[in-house]
């Protein structure tokens, strides 16, 4: 891999476009009955036939075996080296949601959460309260703690039990772990400084715990709060900085339009549906040269075990794929973040299938978009991070190096 | 590549059990008569059905083109950075023997050789003198060299030809070319200083060599001795440390026993066939939660250029190979530290042929596992060293990165 330096040295303009399509948590794993993988069992003709004429390969998130937060393994498919870059989700979600953050704030995600007379949570959600109890809930709280000392509270709800809460004030510092004690019928956890300057920080998240509590007394079952992501704004160089692109994001879910605002992406209003996704790129298809296309769903279904859903999902994005190659953009890179296999119901290691298409790929040999068939593929296994130059290469977007 | 203290922040312990099996030297070349490489030639059922139930690959022990020593292709399979860690044979010899080596320490492994009138090296292993002669001469060498000025000298016979020798004292450093000149009919190496702080060292060694000489005057054919791999004990820390494994060696060689412990592996007792390294493996299969076990032959056929024999090896490993599947290890990964084609009768830069058996592993599209069907597995051709994050991944022994 290039240095940053060296590849932004390289960057051509042009208005050649490129189309990135992330379905998150694409890859699987064989099911017990037929040993077919959630993207074997879809049927997806588009996808196997653009395959054919695409060049094929899987992408490593992060470097193998290593499982991946969504935060770094979209960073890398961005071009962001994500072992450089490491960002808080509570930052993202934060972005996510619209909240403009500045160098001093410091960003949690925030769960809603039932704990027992003992303090023993006995719930990490609050059953999944509506959104509209959220938003609820979310008034009262910002009511009852406007500041801690000279800190500003910041107070967002998202969707269910989840929300957002920025401490903006001087001297606060990231890396606190997480409050949330990750399973029920734990006590949370303390927060506690690993280093002298993380003082104030103990202080403003303990405060702000202890007069959560004391606020959503009477509420059931969301009757506490638990923080994580604990992090500061990350600095961050632009994708237009960098590569020179007019970037711009097409994503239903705060996480990920959070992420595409931390790289500078412009944030396209969309809707829920693939469909609409698609939609909104052939509306502003004009106005950018790069689109990020996020689906969600493949994702959701991946972590809830539900293979025939998630197999499902692939199989209605193919359907809508032809509204993106009509376009004839000329770069279509088809992947994913991350797997998430429906038999670990979670995130995994395992590569990405990984397709290419332009009028410079060198195609050939894998007629259907498959995890077994892309790892035989010209791009062979590869780093996610090298997507973003290959993808910069076949727009021509890249200048020779070296004379 | 991850760094390896975030590596080493990701770890979960956990009960679930890796078996790494290492054939020595595996990776072979076609011969004449059949354009056929050791391992296309063994009868290997049991090998070619797991693999056609496992993710297959190639490992490239340092980096292309480069052919690795014992010691750096091991500590790349057991996930350390063989550049990051260089380690002297005589550190490994002396700990596969048994001897407890100090801070202070500088090791070496030693032959008793032929010289001529002139000193000129006409045999560097004294035509393979009897292991029972080898320990009438290291006592003799023990008590005419206890010291040197005010460095102890500890010598401990090996087999054949192989002594070890420890140099104790303050300021003697590693990095001395070896005296032995690699050939026969030249002289040996005159050791020399490097740098400055290397005086002290070239003295020591000089001066041993010189008694040594004297004492051996009158035997024959070990009238002389010659000096490789001089190093001091490297800082290495415990496979407990880096991956939290439980981790046990089954090897006959002193070799590997010394470069188990240096990781710090238990080091089981075993006997010398491969039936009884499995045998061991099974009585130690509770106590521990990562097994590396060793098979020389594969390697010392390979050295002596017999194909045959190094194919017949191998078909002996696979009829052993149920006795370690029935275990059912949550990770089996069969490979090699490097290859040793009899073809070139020696250590090798090719890949190794590598497979890794669990149920989270996407495999499919090897059905024999050759080193050119390998090259084709979903796992392409990767660093040993990544070797060991994905046993660690596919035994659910790493947490994710990033949010």
């Amino acid at each position: 891999m290039l240095s940053d330096e060296i590849l932004q040295s390289l960057i051509v303009r042009n208005d050649r476009k490129i189309v990135l399509i992330v379905a998150d948590g694409l890859g699987g794993l064989p099911r017990d009955l037929d040993g077919k993988t959630e993207l074997e069992t879809a049927a997806k003709p588009n996808l196997d036939s653009l395959a054919a004429k695409s060049i094929c390969g899987m992408t490593v998130p992060i470097s193998p075996g290593i499982t991946p937060g969504s935060g770094p393994s979209h960073l890398a498919l961005f071009g962001y080296d994500p072992v450089k870059y490491q960002i808080g989700r509570g930052v993202l979600e934060a972005l996510g949601i619209g909240l403009a953050m500045t160098p001093q704030d410091l960003a949690a995600r925030a769960n809603f959460a039932t704990r027992d007379g003992q303090g023993v949570i006995t719930d990490r959600r609050a059953g999944r309260i509506p959104t509209e109890r959220n938003m609820d809930l979310c008034r009262l709280l910002q009511e009852a703690i406007p500041s801690i000392g000279d800190v500003e509270v910041i107070i967002r709800h998202g969707k269910e039990h989840r929300f957002v809460v920025i401490f903006r004030g001087e001297g606060l510092s990231g890396g606190l772990p997480d409050t949330d004690p990750q399973k029920e019928g734990l006590m949370p956890v303390i927060p506690s400084a690993l280093f002298d300057d993380m003082a104030k920080t103990v202080r403003v998240v303990t405060e702000f715990t202890e007069r959560a509590n004391k606020a959503l007394a009477g509420q059931s079952p969301a009757n506490t709060i638990l923080l994580r992501g604990l992090a500061k704004h990350p600095d961050v160089p632009s994708m237009a900085e960098r590569f020179g692109l007019r970037a711009a994001a097409i994503a239903a879910y705060p996480m990920y339009k959070g992420l595409a605002k931390l790289v500078g992406m412009t944030e396209l209003e969309t809707g829920q549906t693939i469909e609409e996704e698609f939609e909104t790129l052939r509306l502003y298809y004009r106005d950018f040269d790069f689109f990020y296309l996020h689906v969600k769903k493949t994702d959701s279904h991946g972590e809830d075990g539900n293979f025939s859903a998630k197999a499902q999902v692939i199989s209605e994005l193919d359907g809508c794929l032809p509204a993106a190659t009509k376009l004839e953009p000329d770069v279509i890179a088809f992947t994913s973040d991350h797997s998430t296999p429906a038999k670990l119901k979670g995130h995994s290691w395992h590569p990405n299938p990984f397709l290419l298409h332009s009028q410079f790929a060198l195609f050939g040999g894998v007629d259907e978009f498959t995890e077994r068939n892309c790892a035989r593929g010209g791009l062979g296994i590869f780093p996610a991070v090298e997507a973003m130059p290959l993808m910069l290469a076949h727009a021509q977007k890249l200048a020779k190096f070296g004379a």
